[in-house]
């Protein structure tokens, strides 16, 4: 699926064998997620075109959307400077990233001048439908 | 500037005393950046509506920009589900983000197809004249 070139490797070992990994829709440029991936992880992306993370919490690799069907397809994977640190450029199949069943993570927002959080993400799903808790 | 409610705390505990932190420009949507945020860093951003990150090679507070002039004006603050990842939208002054002159960090890009990486931020400046290295 993706061949990265031998300069377009992570630096898995700056931050104990992880890296951050953010999830961005391609279309829209919203951030929907952050998450780690280990070199298992950042393996098996680049070979299935699906964004697999390191769960932290279960300590295992996480298949982002195994158990829900909603899938990341990965269109293109950007690396930063000092490599630690990637975007997934994705399409998000079933159009909520968050386990809350909103579009993004990053459902909670502050600005100056206001202290209430906004929501700013919609809630696309019932997480209680989804997986069948 | 910025007063967070009660319960728009990051959790620090969880990795160690920090937060990931995502630069992402207000206007264009565009990630410039990752990097980490500890209690300090936080507290500091919130006062002063500019970018506080900890740097981890430096092991210091790091106010970006400080060396530069080129600070990071924060616009709003977005708060990820549980509570270990925010979003900074800001405005960039001096357009570039990362120390390489490059307006984002996440300069290289690969896709499907090839294997070569291309470059996918323009250079704003030269490292050089602006850090007089």
């Amino acid at each position: 699926m993706f061949e990265a070139p031998k300069d377009f490797n992570p630096d898995f070992f700056k931050s104990g064998g992880l890296i951050a990994a953010i999830a961005q829709d391609a279309e829209s440029g919203e951030i929907l997620m952050l998450a780690w991936m280990n070199e298992e992880a950042w393996n098996a992306t680049l070979s299935t075109g699906e964004a697999h993370y390191w769960s932290r919490s279960r300590q295992k690799l996480w298949h982002k959307g195994e158990s829900s069907g909603n899938v990341q397809k990965v269109l293109a994977i950007r690396l930063d400077c000092d490599s630690d640190a990637v975007i997934l450029e994705i399409r998000q199949i079933g159009d909520a990233a968050c386990h809350t069943g909103r579009k993004s993570c990053f459902y909670r927002r502050i600005v100056p001048g206001s202290n209430i959080a906004e929501i700013c993400s919609p809630q696309i799903f019932d997480p209680a439908e989804v997986y069948k808790k």
